[in-house]
């Protein structure tokens, strides 16, 4: 049975606007040291958004760090004092224009264990209504609506390049 | 039709282990400025180790970032001079003790394109034949075997918590 790793001293390298870095030492599980790259990241959401008639609703933006432009489903960070499910109600607003009628969380999930505390809670949102659509100036992003058979060709093609939005159509066209 | 960010003036804040962080001042579409915070990690590989009986081999360690131990695929970080079917090859041999017979690419994405340009590639490997395992002393996980019935349920469930893993399980069951 293995044990987990231990913190011994850490130091905060940077504290940023949507991230930290931290390096922490550490005790292993057989009594060695190392050193461990920490991102801190605040949660975020993303959107499953179902359309009326049975597709999803994706956005088209560019991704700096990527380098290109990314077709994703809806998504954003959980601002301080929110509970996920009201940044996934707000975020699915400034981005599609449309509010859930009934939204659901499907499965959380860490997207790069490996340096960074990020987690992003999935939710399912479905019986979409318009609603004033409020952009944030920040943001450039194109609306998009796949069905089903185009999420499936988007995702095999290797059209869509971002692991949520692969798990989060997978997990929708397994339904 | 949106265009993309381009790069005013760049930091560098951090060269780390495996990661470095930079911070860039980018012009967006509109002719305004932003900060950009962006951590630079080296591509990875995940692979699809499919067992003779039709399951996956998954790997379970304790992931300091996180916090906790998750159940992933095998992968791991494209070390420099390396082709990524080589570090499929040799990170599936380190954690599973077997070599594919067969290994093609699946798909490719950005774990956290947000702020990172960590990108994985994630392969299908089949036909495995026990080859001499060779550990990474820097590594403790323990090795599973699921069979596709759990691997739905585990992904279903909220087991599995890592994000190139659950995109790996739902394309292996969408087959």
């Amino acid at each position: 049975m293995f044990t987990g790793e231990e913190k011994v001293s850490g130091e905060l390298i940077y504290k940023g606007r949507i991230l930290n870095l931290r390096v922490d030492r550490v005790r292993l599980p057989d009594g060695g040291m190392a050193l461990r790259e920490v991102v801190e990241h605040a949660p975020a959401v993303g959107i499953i958004a179902e359309t009326g008639d049975g597709g999803l609703f994706l956005v088209r933006q560019y991704r700096y760090p990527a380098g290109e432009f990314l077709l994703e489903i809806p998504a954003g960070i959980v601002e301080p004092g929110e509970e996920p499910a009201e940044t996934a109600d707000r975020e699915l607003r400034e981005e599609t224009g449309f509010k859930p009628g009934a939204l659901a969380e499907v499965v959380q999930f860490f997207t790069s264990p490996g340096f960074s505390d990020e987690r992003i809670i999935l939710f399912h949102a479905r019986e979409l209504s318009p609603a004033p659509k409020e952009c944030d100036s920040d943001e450039f992003m194109d609306l998009v609506r796949l069905d089903r058979r185009q999420l499936q060709d988007a995702a095999l093609s290797g059209e869509i390049r971002d692991s949520k939005t692969l798990t989060a159509i997978y997990w929708f066209l397994s339904r």
